[in-house]
């Protein structure tokens, strides 16, 4: 089932047996080719995770993998558990954004929506983003999005996005150092604090909030918080994500202040998995609070206790916590009478 | 799951839990009455199979079968398929098309398309079939359908129609004689191959197309052709059957080098059963490839593997493979996340 963290559950119940468009948001940034700062991916090769999420996701196949030999062996992609949802109970659309991405997914029929953005360079070195050009082109594409089913699910595949959506909460002024989640049980804090606090070195106190995006945000980070302030809000979005989507909220109220504008969040909502939920490193909690924005959170009641297979038990270890929306897709997936047991077998049988 | 013939999986995970409408082409010809071609039916009532298959696949109750008692003790329709699968997870709309029926089927609601078509004559002796002018109505039928799910799945039910089917490919001079399918394990090829060199005998070589069309064919395989060229290609259209719907392909990419004219098929797909698939007497990819016509092509991996009922074992031994559009039932199924055991369950049940 689905538990509430923030709000009441009326939101998610509502959209009991409602039909679900899900959107994956996919862009690399240089930051994830720092060696050991993620284990999104296969070493060498992060910047193929979100293609490769996306083809699998779309279709089960795997298809811009070039030497096939070097298929992940360590922690699995979140994208095993959303495409066990589809499987069980199908999105009735998949569309994907390509927010930057070095390799376009190996796809036909399924919508990409192609933005003209680049990916991004290294938050240490400054990411050097067309941060209100980005953020426009957010901003128009989902005032322009006609939704074809009840609601909409926003995920994300960003390679290194934690350390990004890190670097930019605290460049925006919220005090969150120990908020965030990584892919890492142990949080490798030497490789990511070094690059969080020369990122932040970047930063002139006369920055303005776009300046800042620029030198330490993502690609997708910006864009989304385009797409918040830009979606019809008579319609429902859930934020399919853990501490970088609450980043993303961070900073639509960060641009809200400063534009001294609100913001009506009835139909927006923000659901996450067990694994970041329980995280002892991050409070996605206290991330929502700490925004002005009252958004109902939730997260969904799945982990690997039926399993024994000892990659997934890696989640249930911490090693893995969130992406491709896996949280979301849980909740959808409880909110049309999958069953814990059913998902755990349809993950189990990806793996062989 | 369903499995890639030709194409690649894209366009069928595409429709992975979006509506279908289901619509049923039914036709009598009178080679169905030569005995001991066909085992699709009740022997000396076989016309009414298409009848009493809509009936059954509608409401679950056989209507118009007069004496109960001659309920076939032998190779059980199709429509148990297809029906099973709209049990668990339902066509959003079945209509059905009269294409000449020589009993029309007892329902109400069910929207029955009549086309003014009678059932046409036996091959051997020449169909008698207005071709052009049911091709024509086939046409026009699908410019004016106006399609209210996300896709359209054609069936069919024509008992004896993969002996026309087979005449009318040969007449139109594709080289697939033995590439063609039929209900029964050992073909009856003598009865089957003197129909249909006594149907080829009535060709003139100066015949042109229609001309062939009104002697060998059936009406089903003419106005689906229509259907084929009619049939708005922004949306999407699953060809649900085996060899005939092969050779409905054929008729189109003969009826387009006649015209020189073209067709975009990114949005037309054929689905079959695994039996056809896997039938060593046929071979539906060669059938498709034949056509210069670049069609996706799929069959659903199902069987009677987890039964162990002995009429639905006579399909695992070959007895019967496809009609009633059952393969892409099967797919439709798979796609909105019906497991095998599911529909083998609720197929016995049908029997008792």
């Amino acid at each position: 089932m689905t538990k509430t963290i923030l709000g009441k559950n009326d939101f998610i119940e509502n959209l009991r047996g409602k039909t679900a468009t899900y959107l994956l948001a996919m862009s690399n940034t240089d930051t994830a080719n720092i060696e050991g700062i993620t284990q999104a991916g296969i070493p060498g090769q992060i910047y193929l995770t979100p293609t490769l999420d996306s083809e699998f996701l779309c279709t089960g196949e795997v298809r811009s993998l070039e030497d096939i030999a070097k298929t992940p062996k360590g922690v699995p992609t979140p994208a095993l558990i959303t495409r066990a949802v589809h499987l069980l109970h199908p999105f009735r659309n998949i569309e994907l954004l390509d927010l930057g991405i070095q390799v376009k997914p190996k796809l036909e029929y399924f919508k990409l929506h192609e933005l003209d953005i680049k990916p991004s360079k290294s938050i240490h070195k400054g990411a050097n983003i067309e941060a209100l050009e980005i953020f426009q082109k957010g901003l128009a594409f989902a005032q322009n999005y006609e939704l074809k089913d009840d609601y909409l699910i926003l995920g994300e595949s960003v390679p290194s996005g934690t350390t990004t959506a890190t670097a930019t909460a605290l460049a925006l002024g919220y005090d969150c150092k120990d908020m965030f989640s990584s892919s890492f049980k142990e949080v490798p804090n030497d490789i990511r604090t070094q690059t969080i606090n020369k990122a932040l070195e970047n930063i002139d106190e006369n920055d303005d909030i776009f300046t800042i995006l620029s030198k330490v945000a993502d690609n997708m980070l910006i864009f989304c918080a385009g797409v918040i302030l830009g979606f019809n809000n008579s319609q429902k979005l859930i934020l399919a994500g853990g501490t970088q989507m609450a980043c993303v909220l961070l900073i639509v109220n960060s641009i809200l202040k400063t534009m001294q504008g609100t913001l009506e969040t009835s139909n927006l909502a923000l659901c996450t998995t067990k694994w970041v939920y329980e995280d002892k490193n991050s409070d996605i909690k206290a991330l929502i609070e700490m925004s002005e924005l009252k958004v109902n959170t939730y997260y969904a009641d799945f982990d690997f206790a039926l399993s024994t297979h000892p990659a997934l038990k890696l989640y249930d270890n911490g090693e893995a916590k969130e992406g491709v929306g896996a949280g979301a897709a849980l909740a959808f997936g409880f909110l049309n009478g999958l069953e814990k047991v059913q998902i755990t077998e349809k993950i189990e049988s990806f793996l062989g």
